[in-house]
């Protein structure tokens, strides 16, 4: 059995110890009654009658792990804001030790509740308040489920509403993911992508439109689209931000406020600020806070355009590292796994896969997110735990697999300089350099004749007597076809 | 002036001329008081009204006309069996006639209404009583306007409501479009590909996964697989047509099909798979079919797989065909305009473009039907305007795409066999074949040396002294590695 | 005959009148041969070409007349920048005079080609270049057809290549849209609904949250929640438009800038600046600009979230104002139009419906934006047409749809406060104001006791003879619950 | 130390303890060179080589643990068919009795890899060779790592590729997880709403369309469109499986089989269909089994389509239920815990909300299997994990969220006929019966004025003289207007 609790979760590395041998039970109560609740949990009865409840999708759909530290820094700002406000001090601090610890992740086995529970997100809210309280109470000497001398609901959760601090912690677990995952992820991939387009230079390639062959441009030029993009991605992610450092805390049940006191909402925003380091500020309008989420489906479609930036840069990559003979060639990506038992030389470009699948994922959820975001009604929209689930694992996703995507492809990518040079070499539209020399009509007979010779532009251009091999040489210089003039 | 009514429609081809030289009027009234109609026009004062207050997005916004096509069907149904229970044989004979023009698209010019309207379609519903009313009329040598002797809701509309007829119009209209465009045009792209897949059946190429090289098969068999998509792309939408048959009439304002007759609504839906060679029937559950409309939304479903399959097929054929040089190279795609003023041989693979992004509008136009499904209350489901532009776009763009595809694209594709043998005879995974003669390790270091060396595998075997060049060219037989042994 | 080319066009009141009575042709040619062109149009072979090879979706999926339109600001700009740079000042003022009247919208009639062709929209290129080539002629006294003394290739896209000009038309038409259309619309709104939250602000009402009862609000607040959304729409706008503004013009076929002069993007971009006053500035990446259009996935997700504030905001106004008896009736909406033949008093919220309908677009609209913009490659993305045509329609479409709902419902809602009063008075939730008097255990009893008598909080609390009459009144004042204390 | 393996995991309940006390390890090898793995793990060389070069999104990204499951199934069908073929019995035997207890679930904490790596799942697959190898060698007494007696690739692996055996175990998977968890929870569904339909077949109720007030129904009309629609939903899934149950296997690396024997594809199709119990077949054309997962994607459209259904009806309880005082009101739904520490008898619908933020996700699953699905290339699509992650996440929310809305609410779901009769007995639309009696203008008179006044239908006919109280009661009869005459 004693596995039974802490066997069934997907964080680890926690450092407060499972305490007891067996399934034990202690009986906790709420205004539905009692309720058997395992002794070694820190959380009550509202937490198990969730459990009962919402048997939906097991242990990996959990309130995302972010959540519940954010609702720690929540928790501790308003305890903090309490204290001022008249909270007894030494209630006040064993909540924000307890806040601590919950944001500090040493409670994660104390959340067991999945995403697919109330729309408000009320149910992890109570098991924040729940395990805080009895964490609380222990700090304090007292004895768990008593409620005393710490309340989960008057003590932990004063001044507040689900439907206020689900949102805030909404908010804050996002903000701290793109800041702290995404963003530098971002910032990885873009200074990789710097560094090969400087690298690369003075490679000059052909390019393709419509994927077939074009005029020619230097392998730097083709890779510093792709850190414009890049760098783009970290202008979009950080222009809807703005909205998502409003915090709802203080609106309370329907944003009215009710229940707090004056300044209570500037106080908390400023508390989570100054324990984050980001600049959250109160919402202007808690009625918005509580009742939308249009801040979250803002940047979920920031998101969206970074995925589509990763999907080209990825397809680029792999297309242009396609072979090894029969392919474009014109890269040679790492090799991290063996590709296959048999090929040699099979680099699979697996990074280019794991992204581009990721960024299919950010796509879908963005549509999970738009269509939760779309159907709140009057004072408060009921597909919180949905929406930040989401949003938080597009910003995972995209910043993981931009530094595993770095780390080991990008960085590592080299020009096969031999087959650009063969293929740029080879290509017909250079004739496109002799118009102002022969005219469009003598050059187009030497590209027609070429291609269907399948001979080369110079031989051909000789061989017809429009000109020699050294003026052919002197003016069909790919290096000077790439600018204006 | 002339042209104030005529220009403005996207319809055309109508046969009933406009009669008047400039912009006069007649009165009409509905219950909201008098209004001016155009004297030319048969529609009246809804049609006029609903003009006013839905101003959005201009005259490519419009009903789509097979919807207005539908209603003419529905509405002549509808007068054979009302006439059955008793309606006046001769308003009867008036309105069918006047449906006729209607489902014959004589009078496209009169449905100036646009999509973004009351999500009931009541408005195009009142529409097409109006005009077939006036229509009839006329016919009956009365006087337009004045619901003499035919009216347009006792008798046009009479044991229908719009809650019951718009969603029939939908089912009519999409199972038609689906029968006459969509399918014919899917049978014409499978019959290509697989007349391509026999034609290509022994030309032996390399395989590629994840983009890269692998052992090889026949282009045939690479065919045969968009031949089973294709084939697979019409068992999904007719898998989904049983629900489209499905009609709403008889269900009237919310699904109990009051003020309707026993019988009639069985006997509508008889009448309209008469008319058009379809099998329509009554739906089992009016309640559903106006409160949801999960049939269109599962057929969207089918039309956005039909479009994950194109976007694979077409993916495939440009890059198969990208070069002429410096691409994959292997199939020659017909070339149908200018590709550019200056590069002979640039085919772009512009047929290739035109489905994918068909193929991309499709899964968009998913996603909007999707969110109009999701959100009917109640005895309806106000998003029926929206779901069938969608749905009716996606099925025309796809069918048209798919005739356009096969003719100008698919029909004319020839093996470059050049390349293509170039490609498999240069590639390092025939190496797997010596496994069986020589083991896995010397072919391993045959292919490793090969790749390094940028040689052959059977100049280097042959160096290597592993084999002679007899046994290498018995051995290794791309023929023999296309099935199962 | 004379219908043929007139008629069938969504476009109208253009002021150029079609010349020819009948099918009459001349002859036009390009590098493939030899084709006819009805003779009343100025298009040219390239144009007729496009027709018959990409005869998907007919008139209603002809490429939007904004993008015409932005052609022909962007071939006005760049013949004043190649005047500069040596183009014949008397070609040039022509080809100025020609582009001219097509944003001026008078050749609308001469732009068949529909959205489904090439998707680099090369061909919309062509036609622009053919029609204004041909106009100049005309205006020059030249003859149709002849290129001669203005060539559609040299001299109209001088210094231009399809790939560069058709994301910068895309990119001016979209601006466009936004200023003009979009942005005001949603300022209309706005305006409107801060009108009513003033003018509500002391009306007070029964908040909902999870759709049930809870404590309460103004009518006020809750449209100050609406405002809010709305004014952050229109940031949420303007936050992406600075990479709308960003011009690929001068990258020519690559995003090289081959066969354009030093300083010609930048030239053409503040030209574009000046035509349009809006800031229109030179892409910093020519490589980004063509090969990627995020800056249009991020537009089109700015978009997606407007959407998801209008279907909230819509939903709520037709939820409130359901009934007129049996739903919450706290609204009373605009009547515009016979809701029903036999009920009076049935307003149908069909200003909601087609807003909610629009949003639902909206959102459809912008998955097939992202995936097309998720598949470009290498140097030119190829779904242009089909990502600029669902970027204007949704730009339209909710600007359009915004003051519809204005006029035609916001601007005429009236409060129902007769109702409001009466549903908040009955609220058992306003026993929350007795906890601090008689404590919760008491007032949990008489709300669960008037709950069960189906009583009043007030009459139950005298019975039960917790408190008077009068302590009541004093005591539970919803005007006091409005704010923090 | 101990928790470091046992701990990082979502699965739980596995019978297979782990056996060493801290971290020891062992070397194993792959062709990239040596990597110490986990003493107490059967994975090798390359599944700890997956997990160093995809650190992306934590344990609960991990694959799946219903495909580990399938693979389980897939290898012990493949062993089962090389025994025929000629692999060593003993061999053989032990591979089945490993492959056994993959698929029992008892080895799971032994697949730590995540979704997001190779694109093909080969790490996945080599993950399960691997463990199958060793705890095949364990019980055959040999020495872990060694690879003696049991080879991963040429045993466990043989006559298999990744490349078919991954889309193998994603339709074993899929199909599975339909049959046992999604199939069962919508009939668990259809039957409750079908016994609430028949239970409320008499309460006649109001109707509402456009969300207002309109003519009667039966709570069980009602009730008979969601029984209807889950009942579609159960047809659509079954529909689309016939495509599902077709297996990969056997198409080995490009889908021509290369490497297998004649009937092998067959036999495993055979014995996986034993193995399950569910109709398997192999697919009949190999190519498109592994370049296309549209049967994947055909899935995911009726899974959105039975997600539209949920929100439709999931929607309508909450708002029927809404209240208990301001709301509609006409249902009582379970009271399932706290809905607020303030409010008795405020019940939040949070089972309707879990089935909302269900359906909102499966929307965008289905948007993120789309854009997978449509992005294979040639002979492979390397989207797999996330495909299949996606179908099998909505199966399963879908069929959790049934069960739990079912036993949690439905089930309990209480009719409020006071309020029912009120409602219906207030409206104004009963009028309507009226009509052949008085005629319409005289009911319409009545009408208006009870709007106007406030009053009711029968004491204003009466009033105006229009009937007596006797005939307005025996010709207004609600229970003769719930179907045709």
């Amino acid at each position: 059995m004693y596995f039974r609790y802490c066997k069934d979760t997907q964080r680890s590395f926690h450092s407060v110890p499972c305490r007891l041998a067996s399934g034990e039970f202690r009986l906790e109560r709420d205004t539905f009654g009692e309720l058997k609740v395992p002794a070694d949990k820190y959380y009550g009865a509202q937490t198990v009658r969730s459990t009962m409840n919402f048997k939906i999708g097991g242990p990996s759909e959990r309130m995302p792990i972010q959540v519940i530290k954010a609702f720690g820094i929540l928790k501790r700002a308003a305890a903090e804001v309490n204290k001022e406000y008249g909270l007894d001090p030494k209630l006040a601090e064993a909540i924000i030790k307890a806040a601590d610890e919950v944001s500090a992740g040493k409670l994660d086995d104390h959340f067991p509740l999945v995403v697919w529970q109330t729309g408000s997100g009320t149910q992890t809210n109570m098991n924040v308040n729940e395990v805080i309280s009895n964490r609380a109470i222990e700090i304090l000497g007292g004895k768990l489920g008593s409620k005393d001398p710490v309340h989960p609901n008057d003590h932990v959760n004063k001044s507040q509403s689900s439907n206020d601090t689900f949102p805030t912690a909404m908010h804050i677990a996002v903000a701290t993911e793109v800041h702290h995952v995404l963003l530098p992820g971002l910032q990885t991939l873009h200074d990789a992508l710097a560094a090969k387009a400087e690298e690369f230079r003075d490679i000059i390639k052909i390019g393709r439109t419509h994927t077939q062959d074009a005029v020619p441009l230097s392998l730097g030029q083709e890779f510093s689209g792709y850190v414009q993009q890049v760098k783009y991605s970290m202008e979009r992610v950080r222009a809807a931000m703005p909205r998502v450092y409003e915090l709802a805390a203080g609106g309370t049940a329907v944003g009215t406020g009710l229940n707090t006191r004056v300044g209570f909402a500037e106080k908390v925003a400023a508390a989570v600020a100054s324990l984050t380091g980001l600049p959250f500020i109160t919402a202007p309008n808690k009625f918005e806070a509580l009742a939308a989420h249009d801040a979250l489906v803002e940047l979920s479609g920031a998101l969206n355009t970074v995925a589509v930036s990763m999907m080209k840069i990825a397809n680029d990559i792999r297309f242009l590292g396609s072979g090894p003979r029969s392919g474009l060639g014109e890269l040679v990506l790492p090799e991290n796994e063996p590709g296959s038992s048999i090929m040699p030389g099979k680099v699979n470009p697996t990074q280019c896969e794991a992204m581009t699948m990721v960024a299919a994922q950010v796509m879908g959820n963005h549509v999970a997110v738009t269509v939760g975001g779309s159907n709140g009604h009057f004072e408060l929209n009921v597909f919180k735990p949905m929406m930040v689930k989401n949003v938080l694992n597009s910003a995972r996703l995209l910043g993981d697999a931009s530094v595993s995507f770095t780390r080991n492809c990008v960085a590592g990518i080299q020009p096969n300089t031999e087959r650009i040079n063969k293929l740029m070499s080879e290509s017909l539209m250079l004739v496109t350099a002799l118009n102002p020399h022969i005219g469009y009509d003598k050059a187009a007979t030497i590209a027609k004749t070429a291609h269907k010779k399948g001979s080369t532009l110079k031989a051909v251009a000789v061989e017809l007597g429009y000109l020699t091999e050294e003026q052919f040489d002197q003016w069909v210089k790919p290096s000077e076809m790439l600018g204006p003039k």
